[in-house]
């Protein structure tokens, strides 16, 4: 779906106001989420849309008749910088830039404030997100689910979509999802099959996300990835990064290998066993961008300069009857207090959960120890990408 | 569930209100579908229930006070006329005539101002409707709870009522729906057997609506399907109908076929495979109430000229294990480029939906194409049975 | 989690604020459980907690500046009394004293009058309760998520958490907890295994409830039942009990058994088939804790003289091949006509349900059946549970 954002400048009260008159803003209770009361006129602005539903709230301010204590729904306050992204539909890792990660890591924190606090968000209230999941996922879909309804969204849950009676009928993606877009205001798909994302949103009018599409993409976990570096150490450009485990099928491994590719000076090494080694594409896709890497047996040693170490789960069902070979490979790399003891003091352990031995329990109590902060920051990505979506910059 | 609508005389404030005083309502806002502040003192009419919940509600009201700006949560504004439809629940076609079909397309139509503008609605607040699904319908079970959550009421959901413990333990289901009306305030069942929403309604003590149940009833499924005839030809006087495709097993078409029955003028024509013919049932019912039919293997000479075309699916699972039948009786009558080519300008295509090929995919771009709108609707006659049965006309 | 209630004084709008200033409370509206407006500066207190969450509403409040007319959202009117009770979670019916109880019976009643009342309760607006079930229970789920709905909080549901993929691939409770207790404020689990409700505690930063550990607790079950006596007798001393059917399996009985001898002159009976008798551990608890108790085979004479027949369900499923003994123990008492005829006016029925014939159809008219009641007083017990846990006394 494609979201244009524009000021628009509308006669309200009987007075002509311009998108300059958004300087009143500063005047405004600081949490500008929630519905407010003000007695001065004020502007409130949408991004236009393709959703006529949106664009009749802005057409319903617009003639709320001239009365003091207008309740504003919503306000846009930010500089016109930030409207010169474009977020229609998240589908893939590679669709984000250095610049707009930045911008969506902003908005994550602006969601980092909205949970700690009491006061029940209204900003996504009146919304209704459909999560259309064909394979289940319970932590994804938990994630988003709290996401939409941290913010006062609400929420249609299907988990066996495949077995749905209409996809097990025959029914095309596309049908399916030209039926529940009708339903709903943004759509989140979990699918079995590379593609389907993209195919999904090709289709609807109204948002996509994907929430993992087979072997293909998982772009929410690659920028929760990325957000918790940013802010486990407080910066991207110059970092050390070590990939940990099985590099050959992890989706997540890859997708940040990607991501952070599009940040200066960051050195990343690889340390798995050869059964399960980083392949050639991300390689020459890191070379070819400039980025430094290496690969390495010996994680004590990697460990002690990196600033992250990222492990990674051995995934039994990719080594089929070759249990010993997965038994093999398993237990060569382990994250625990031995290598916390080589680690820096501001390194951090980061790990896509879920986590078998390959930490043990005895690093969770270490602050380095950010995995489950990790986890919690997909909640923030989600919140982020769900407004940004629904009601814009 | 039975509702007798009536009003009250009360008490208010001092004052003896009767309900004359409905005359007042023109001085309210347009917007009676949620609380609002008034000054001047109004008297609320809530449809007597055996539900003590909603008679808790007028006694809250009258014992309100000597205060202005009382809040009202509901009003009754309508007309006496619109009040001699009692509905209770929903549990077969045949129990709405023509009247009321028209009062609750009225309702759907102010369903879909409401959907459209993007102010929640606040109707059906602090109501809770419980999904009773004894099989997955995936479909249907989200079109129920986005009806209930587009009017700003919550949702139990169960979809797989019949592994239910309770169920599976041997609890009859007089047992189940007692327990669960202890919970909620409506029931939307699906079940395997036909009956099982009749048996339900008599057994509990808020409104029941089936969505289904086995090869008996759909019957809201019926009411979009006239709901969308209305709203896209105008009218159901005079209007001529091609069914088409699986007529014998099709719950649709038969239901379809009853209701525009109680309509004038009204001439329909059966178009299927030999073996799927619509059933002797139906054509002697239409005949008996003097409505015209005929049967045609000419689709295209049909299509030419009717206003409408509502094809349906071949059910591969009624042929058992005769796959040739079946792959005969798919091909033969498909809608396509060259039958939009002969309809008329203001013809419109229907399909229940899920569709295989029965309809090809690039007739989906003409206007004529009425399915997805036609399972859009079905959300707004959601909405007006949801409005109806909880808080009356 | 642990919740240490306190009162903090605060420097508000200028003026120093003591503990005793509650004495405003009488000042405002009757409704304290949803936000008002007030004229005067009061002070709200809220429970101290682990959970930096709730202690940030505090600082919210504290932070609101000297302006009049503000917001409370929620207020501490209790006396101190009502204090000393700390309720940080709900694992066993052990844990709570007749003291505990009836203060907890006190919150239950009030949530009658909610449920009853039509308007949406919002003690729990902005609260998220999370139902990690690893097996399905829907009647329990249903239950809660309703409890959780009426008090205005929100649901993410899982009940296939068995099926889980991180559970699946091998994840520890523990692990899954910390990730879930990132989305949610409160969690209901419903386990397989015996202990895993004190495990997920312990692990917990908020609150937990043990919805059914396997083979271990069910602790709202039997807080309602005892609910149930408490409303339907009017008092716990002084009361005679038959528990009836499956003594030696049925978790509930042997949890109301254990529960009742916290009261005084209690007088117990149990009446089932030899092979399912109730086991020596709760005969033992009982004679040393001075309850009265004695086996019979004669329902008809027992049930003459008791306040409360609870009768239970002969499961099927503990007689393995056995179907004849099976058969034998189900048919040996029935709840029917005959036995209403000989029990006391006032006395009751009760049963955990689901019931298959051990209470005929028949009896359920009467008004001494008092099941169907005593399923709704497990909404009443669950949303006070939840109240207490998630906002405090």
């Amino acid at each position: 779906m494609s979201i244009a954002s524009s000021l628009t400048s509308a006669t309200l009260c009987g007075a002509s106001i311009f998108p300059k008159a958004l300087a009143c803003s500063t005047e405004f209770p600081s949490n500008l989420h929630s519905p407010f009361e003000c007695s001065k006129i004020c502007l409130t602005s949408f991004p236009s849309s393709r959703d006529p539903k949106k664009n009749a709230i802005w057409n319903l301010t617009r003639n709320v008749g001239p009365i003091q204590g207008i309740r504003c729904h919503a306000m846009q306050a930010g500089t016109r910088e930030l409207k010169k992204f474009e977020l229609s539909d998240v589908i893939e890792g590679k669709q984000f830039d250095r610049e707009m990660l930045s911008a969506i890591f902003d908005v994550a924190r602006e969601m980092e404030k909205i949970e700690k606090s009491s006061s029940q968000s209204e900003i996504l209230k009146g919304y209704l997100m459909a999560t259309l999941f064909y394979e289940p996922s319970t932590r994804t879909r938990l994630s988003f689910e709290s996401a939409m309804k941290r913010l006062g969204g609400e929420v249609l849950t299907t988990e066996n979509a495949r077995e749905f009676s209409s996809a097990a009928k025959g029914e095309t993606l596309e049908d399916t999802i030209r039926t529940v877009e009708g339903y709903s205001d943004i759509i989140v798909m979990r699918h079995f099959e590379s593609g389907a994302a993209r195919k999904a949103a090709a289709t609807a009018n109204i948002p996509v996300i994907n929430a993992g599409d087979g072997p293909g993409e998982h772009p929410t976990q690659a920028l929760l990835d990325v957000y918790t570096i940013q802010s486990e150490i407080g910066k991207l450009d110059g970092i050390s990064v070590a990939l940990v485990g099985d590099l050959a099928n992890g989706r997540t491994v890859r997708s940040l290998a990607y991501l952070l590719a599009k940040f200066k000076d960051v050195k990343i090494y690889f340390v798995s066993p050869e059964i399960v080694k980083m392949k050639d594409d991300i390689k020459d896709y890191l070379t070819s961008n400039g980025v430094e890497w290496e690969e390495s047996s010996d994680l004590m040693e990697v460990a002690s300069r990196c600033d992250v170490v990222y492990q990674t789960r051995i995934q039994r069902e990719r080594f089929g009857e070759r249990l010993d070979l997965y038994e093999a490979a398993r237990g060569k790399y382990i994250v625990d207090k031995d290598l916390l003891g080589v680690m820096q003091k501001k390194a951090i352990i980061m790990h896509p959960l879920p986590r078998l031995d390959e930490i043990t329990a005895d690093v969770d109590a270490d602050p380095r120890a950010a995995y489950f902060r990790q986890a919690k920051n997909g909640l923030f990505i989600r919140m982020a990408l769900l407004k940004l979506l629904l009601v814009g910059w």
